[in-house]
């Protein structure tokens, strides 16, 4: 039987993740059982929000097992199927361990090559992509002329709403903590204005002005002060998309901050908590129009790839490093 | 010119209002315009939250001008129409002034007293009852099985609510004052299970024992501390109802508390806020659903009914004596 290397998570962090947490094994490629799918991994994705599921406390994704492969986005092609959904040579994207092949029942979204790069479906294309795509477009319902504001506006996620919140006709305004940043959301990205959180007298401030008209849309990745300020400016009707809060990250202690329900009423305002998952069944039809503004240039995106399943480990800990620029992935082979 | 008696704002209240505040005049009936109509008011409704906009201050409504004459809910009959879609006879409800005759320009609801006594489209039928059918129905979405919790239970709007869920097949749970609501609120309107916030040791306690599966709907007219608890039991996919926060009547200051966005994006939850006027369109449909229910007996309501013009404002200040037992009206005069 052909062996194969897998990456168990060894312990849980104290703060900073480190090498030690994660256990290499060399184990034997289980045989298929019907309906079972063998998937070679081609890409891996490391993702920010893996650190919380190292810890024990339950969020909205349960924690990773202690001694128990990491699983998360994976890319990968099919190299032996008994399910009649999947034949040998599909490339395919699933929530898959961190190994070089992974056996499936099929809970796999096969991927069309023609859209994009492959290693687009673990980010423009992949959780990130989809993450603003329903969040901003089913919550948000933006309309042509609406002020879109989004906060984490830099990350992964954040950079992907602003882009389509402007092929939508609206005007949007980026929160993120950096001058660069913020250039590169501008100059590159299109957005019409940003605020550095970091260095702004006054965010609320701020916000008045670059959004004279107010804001009907919000997508929220990060929550606390940032979110207050930009509530003062809600318009009638408005929509939050509450996508990420980095309070959750703190889960022993009770956040204080000012009560948002008077605002909330009086704006008449819908909020809506999602993760990405919730739309599972809208995925490929998502990913279709996002690889058409994708090949039509009027989506971009950045990532930053790094080779060999060895250094897995590595590339998830340059993710706390900032080493990263756009999507930080790891190519485990190539397509054969 | 025939004459009649109309009621001004004299002077904004400052605490508890009283008969100073408002001042009676003896005017001329102008003649109809265009598209008018001139309705006889028959029944008049006073209400808490008017108070609010005897206030200078703006909240989700304009404050009353100084000097103008108050408005509201009010039961009349058309006496004369220069306007196609109503008759001499017709019985109409609209926001109007609190006056013996008003002059629309034909912004009314018709009514069907088939459907309901006159008095109850200012209470199960008018703007308590659309209120709650809008909250609960569109909001809420309620299923067979599910939790409802409603605080401001025993209030007009509550214990529709209350009532609705219950014909939706859920299970309910009401939040008041006393243990005389709450006993009525369980005896007469068929509530599962109440708790009285002023003498629950812990209303998160309460609330995880008397909803052991969890909360799927919260219909809120209250905010603060009660609200917090009931976030706290909130099921994935949980809808809240924002339909009242004690905490509006003091815009002055900001109120603090426990940051609610990491449970709502936990649980998944929709969060809306509204006011039923927003719902204006589908008035006549929910006034019929409503109405079936009245019929059949399957919902109860109770009403306080003073009589004449004269005592309008002196029923108004007894809503803050609490002197009304549910719903508080005038009757000015009988239908012809």
């Amino acid at each position: 039987m052909a062996k194969q290397r897998e990456i168990k998570l060894a312990s849980r962090p104290q703060g900073m993740p480190s090498q030690d947490n994660f256990l290499f094994e060399t184990v034997e490629i289980p045989a298929l059982q019907a309906d079972e799918v063998l998937v070679k991994s081609l890409y891996i994705s490391v993702d920010p929000y893996m650190r919380g599921r190292m810890n024990e406390g339950k969020s909205y994704v349960p924690p990773y097992a202690l001694g128990e492969v990491i699983t998360g986005g994976v890319v990968g092609q099919v190299v032996e199927s008994k399910n009649d959904r999947f034949q040998t040579g599909d490339f395919v994207l699933g929530e898959l361990g961190w190994r070089e092949f992974n056996v499936s029942k099929g809970r796999l979204t096969k991927l069309n090559p023609q859209l994009a790069p492959l290693s687009a479906f673990l980010g423009v294309l992949g959780m990130p992509g989809l993450t603003a795509y329903f969040g901003l477009l089913d919550i948000g319902q933006p309309k042509e002329g609406e002020t879109v504001v989004v906060s984490g506006a830099a990350g992964a996620v954040g950079m992907i709403v602003g882009q389509i919140a402007k092929l939508k006709g609206c005007r949007v305004v980026g929160i993120a903590g950096s001058d660069e940043k913020n250039q590169y959301l501008v100059s590159e990205l299109g957005f019409d204005a940003t605020i550095n959180y970091k260095t702004s007298p006054s965010i609320r401030k701020e916000l008045a002005e670059l959004c004279p008209q107010g804001v009907d849309i919000y997508f929220d990745n990060v929550g606390g002060d940032i979110t207050d300020a930009v509530f003062l400016q809600l318009n009638d009707f408005a929509r939050v998309a509450l996508c990420g809060q980095i309070a959750l990250y703190n889960t022993e202690k009770v956040e204080v901050g000012p009560r948002i329900l008077p605002i909330l009423l009086v704006r008449r305002a819908l909020l809506k908590g999602f993760i990405v998952s919730d739309y599972q069944p809208q995925y490929s039809v998502a990913m279709q129009e996002l690889g058409k503004w994708l090949q039509a240039g009027q989506l971009k995106y950045r990532e930053t790839i790094v080779e060999g399943f060895e250094n897995i480990p590595e590339a998830f800990l340059g993710l706390f490093r900032g080493e990263n620029v756009g999507k930080q992935l790891v190519k485990v082979a190539d397509p054969f």
